[in-house]
Formats: C-alpha cells, sequence, structure tokens
C-alpha cells in the first residue's frame, strides 16, 4: 500500500507538500493538489485513519431523484440505507448532486479527499460523467439500477424485472387476457430494456405472440401514456403493463378518454408501488420494489465489495400487489 | 408472532407438552413432536432466545461436493462463509447431507428443532426432497448455484456466467477466433441452461453464427469430452469453450488424441478455476469463479435475508485467467 512518502518520491516533492495536498491546506495551488490527489489514488493510497477502522464514512450520491419527504421515491431507499449501515457502524452522508458537479470533480479524488470508503449511487443516467469514470474506479461503489461491466469495485442494485414482469403476465393470463401490451417507459436506459426482454420472455414461455406495435417504448411520466393507449386498444389489447406508475396512471386516464372502463374492458399494471399508487381510482395493482429493502440492499452489497467480494448484480424480490385496476377479461 | 400458549391453544394441549415437543423431550411421542414441531413452522413460531440475539447459528449443507481438503471444489466455499461469519457473531455447523436424509427429515422442522436460523445449501440437485419444500419454507435459505422462485425467504448466490462466457468469447475473438463451440455440461442443470444462454447471447451480440450443433450438451466430468470433441473439430471449431475445467481438461486430452496441438491448432478455455487447471498441459485458460468470494457472498446474502432483505439473485464477477491454451488462431 502506498504511503504519503512514496508519493512525495514518485512526484519529486516534499512529503509535507503531500500533506498539504491530502488534506485541503490553503497554502498549495489547486493544480498542484490536484496532481497530489491524481497520484494517491492512482498509488492506491488510503489515509491511515481510514486503515486503522473497520468500519468509515460512506456517501450515498442522488440524481434525478426526489427524497425529502416519505412519499418521494428516494426517501425509503436512503432510510433503508441507514437503517443497514448504522449498526454495522459506518457514518453516511447524502449528497445530491448535480451533471456539472461531476464534470467539475474527479469521482475517485472526490471520495479521497472527503474520506469516503466507499458510495452508494442512486439515480444516475447514463451518460453522466462519473459513471464513465466507474469503469476504472478503484473505490468499492454500488449503482441503483445501473450496471458497469467487469469492474470488480463496482456493483448493482436493482429489483428482479425479470420475476416482476412474469408475476403480472401470469395473474393476467389467470384471468383469462391473452392479448397483453407492454407501455414500456423512456428508450436507452437499462432498465426499460430489461422490462422489454422480460416481457419478450415471459410471453414467450406462455406461448403468447409478441409483436414490436404490442410493447411500445414513451417515457416514465403520466403524460406519455397519452400518445399509446389508443392505438393499444385499437389492436385489441385487453391488458396494459405499464413500465412504472406514473404511465400507469397516465393509461388508466387514457382508457376512460377512449371510452374503455377499469378494470372492466381493460386491466392496468404498474411497476413501482409508489405511495400514490393505492390512491388512484381505481386503486392500481402494480409490480411492487420494496424501497427500504432496496436501501439495505444497497448497504449490503456495498458493505460487500468494501470487503472484496465482488459482486456483480445483487437483485431483489419484486412483489405483485394486487388491487383493483386488474379483473377478469371480457367477455 | 406465535407463541408457545398460541401453538398448545391451536393443538388442544398443554404448554408443557409443546415445550418437550421444542426441545426433544424424551416422554412425548415421536407422531406428536412431529405434529407440534409442524405447527409451530406454520404458525411462525421462534425459540425466545433466537429472538433475543441478534446473531444465532446458522448451517451450510453440503452434497455432491468435496469440501475437506483445500484442493476439492467446497473447501473454500465453507472458509469464505466462515470468515465472513464469524466477525458478525454467528455460529455456523457444516453438515454434509444425503438424499435419504432429506426424506426422512422435513427441512423447516430439522432447522427448528436444531435451532438454526438460516441455511445455506451448496450442492443440491433439482430433484432433492428439501428443494421441492424450499418453494415455501419460512426459514432464511441461500442457495448456491440454484434458483427458487417467488419465496421470498429464499435466494440464489453464483457467479455470473454472462459475463463470465461473454468474457471468454471476447478473448477469443481478439485472438482471431471466429468459430467458436460451447462444449456444455449436464442438460437439465440451471447452470448449464444459463451458460448456454450466455453463449448464445455473447456470440449473437459479436455477431457470430450459433446453431445447435456448435453448442452440445454432454456431462460435467473429463471423459465425457470424448463423445464431442472430434464432432467439433470436424465441424472447423478453433476455440471451444467449456462447461466446466473437468471437460476442458478432457477436451485438451481429446484434441491431440485427434492429432490437434492445442493451442497451436485449437484453443480451449474452461469454466471454475479448480487448482488442478494451472497444472494441466498446457496451463488451462479459464474463467475464474473464486471460492472464498462465493462463501462470503453466500454468507451477506443470507444475512440480507435474515434482515428481511428478500434477495432474489446475488451474482459475482468471473475473472478470465489467461494462461497457455488459448492463442491467436492458425492461420
Amino acid at each position: 500500500m502506498a504511503t504519503i512518502k512514496d508519493i512525495a518520491n514518485r512526484l519529486g516533492v516534499s512529503v509535507s507538500t503531500v500533506s498539504k495536498g491530502l488534506n485541503g491546506a490553503s497554502d498549495i495551488s489547486e493544480q498542484l493538489r490536484q496532481t497530489v490527489l491524481d497520484t494517491a489514488v492512482e498509488m492506491g493510497y488510503t489515509p491511515k485513519q481510514m486503515r486503522a477502522r473497520d468500519t468509515g464514512k460512506l456517501c450515498i450520491f442522488i440524481e434525478n431523484m426526489e427524497y425529502e419527504t416519505a412519499e418521494q421515491f428516494g426517501y425509503d431507499i436512503i432510510l433503508g440505507f441507514k437503517q443497514a449501515a448504522y449498526p454495522a457502524r459506518y457514518d453516511v452522508t447524502v449528497m445530491p448532486i448535480t451533471p456539472a458537479f461531476q464534470k467539475a470533480e474527479k469521482y475517485d479524488t472526490f471520495m479521497l479527499k472527503n474520506g469516503y470508503v466507499g458510495a452508494f449511487l442512486v439515480g444516475f443516467a447514463l451518460q453522466d460523467a462519473w459513471l464513465e469514470q466507474l469503469h476504472t474506479t478503484s473505490i468499492p461503489t454500488t449503482l441503483f439500477d445501473n450496471y458497469i461491466r467487469k469492474n470488480p469495485n463496482v456493483s448493482y442494485i436493482g429489483t428482479d424485472s425479470f420475476e416482476g414482469i412474469d408475476d403480472a403476465i401470469e395473474h393476467l393470463i389467470a384471468l383469462g387476457h391473452r392479448k397483453i401490451a407492454l407501455l414500456n417507459g423512456s428508450a436507452h436506459s437499462m432498465i426499460t430494456e430489461q422490462r422489454r426482454q422480460a416481457y419478450i420472455d415471459s410471453m414467450s414461455a406462455h406461448n403468447l405472440e409478441v409483436s414490436e406495435k404490442w410493447m411500445p417504448y414513451s417515457y416514465y411520466v403520466a403524460a406519455a401514456a397519452k400518445d399509446h393507449v389508443a392505438g393499444l386498444l385499437s389492436l385489441g389489447a385487453t391488458a396494459i403493463v405499464c413500465g412504472n406508475d406514473l404511465l400507469a396512471s397516465g393509461a388508466l386516464h387514457e382508457c376512460l378518454a377512449n371510452g374503455y372502463r377499469v378494470p372492466e374492458d381493460v386491466s392496468i399494471i404498474g411497476f413501482d408501488d409508489i405511495p400514490i399508487s393505492a390512491q388512484l381510482n381505481p386503486p392500481l395493482t402494480t409490480i411492487r420494489q420494496d424501497r427500504i429493502e432496496l436501501g439495505k440492499c444497497g448497504f449490503f452489497t456495498l458493505h460487500s465489495v468494501i470487503n472484496h467480494v465482488s459482486v456483480s448484480k445483487n437483485l431483489l424480490r419484486p412483489q405483485l400487489i394486487i388491487r383493483n385496476s386488474t379483473a377478469p377479461v371480457r367477455k
């Protein structure tokens, strides 16, 4: 393991200069400080106080997701993470983050200079600067709903879409449905592609027809249903599985607007079970992601990676919550 | 949570009879004892001393796998599990098990009467009696290389076959190979099917032809290579990815027996990286499953399930170990 002296030798500067760079002292230039940090990361330097403890500081970085109040999607994820991390004697910082911040600060050096031993990243987009840097990071990192190939320091957690979609389709088949559509979310998202493949696999396994026009992409917002629901109904769909609950709430509205009753004429299933889903009219049947569990799983997985267990994917069980937006197919 | 009194009321017997049944006292009949245990399991009873502790006794059940000495496949899996479990203050018992034992003892009642709070099952076969019972068990259970659908108390851990096979095929493609076969293991095994699908996905993603005759099933033993290698060579295969290292060692032998040199004429890749693989002639390029990590992952996952985090699948990163059985394709 590299020491401060090793870094000083490599850079041809004094030990105290390296120490200043690592500790954020004000009397060295920002450029030299960055060089010290970059070199420290490259050489695998870990601060002594961090080496001496068996636990340490973790950071949850959160982007594109509300988390401040209990009805928001991210709230329980953070709560679950903390519930699992505190008994294991970790400190947890929550930091909302922007694309601009990621461009200004390198991930590894930001982690090192703040003394974080690992991070949980929630809500990041594929084009984010830090996601690109995760291909080579040496910092234990766990991602919610994003997957980085091959780097043993990075792991992906989420809900098992394949099991969830299959549960939904089996429920619909048991109700007599055969013409089942998938109103999916945004293209070019890993989760969207996963749910699409899960739909194809499940429909095929049940000997039901699959074709492109039955599984349109849209967006993960209620308004996006407007462009697709009438088309799916005109194809004869008796049931629509939606990429998330917001899209499902839009689909409910569009069915009514097109003169179809839910669930008498059309069954609708969502994904996520956000708090509002039970309050919709009719209350939504949906595939629940348990967000407290997701947060705990984020911690347990990060803790595994910190302990040199290179988790690739850790997926939780979804749970089909049957409410009133699904019913037997109309004769 | 059910108490001893609840069980007594349900069965119409005294509290002391229930207590005797749960504690293995000799002065009640075996039949009544089984009824007490069955009812306790059904009602979700947990012994008080178990409720009061935050950790407890775990059992590793092992079948169809050698584990007594360091060069055997199971040894490091058990070692890794214990390395992760002891710091978390769990006791770990290792119990080899047979199909006959599983028929004689129900899984849930065996766990309850021995006071185990969770189990890690290694090497079980699909037709084992306990695997069937896992569909409904209420005991936190983690399986190595077996998957039970839908029961939130049961999780599956293993190595990510998709990433491993893809690494192998990318390595071969970089060496100029295009005619790549998969000599797979036993049909009707979850892992065999996973590796087959991984091969199909990876070949397709690289625009290489996939057909049935290029991916025969065989068995996970060296001798099974004899029935297939000559056929694959006559099809023009320049590289053979094998279902495990034993099969790869057989394939090495068969190539030589058919007048083909490895790696000059044919490249061979195994799966597992068992200790003998580095000693083969030539030393085997293979997809490593890190067995210490698998054991630790088994514990971390079981610990998650005990903490009500319903893990479906927790997959580790494989690592391609490049030795001398692969080389550039012959011109």
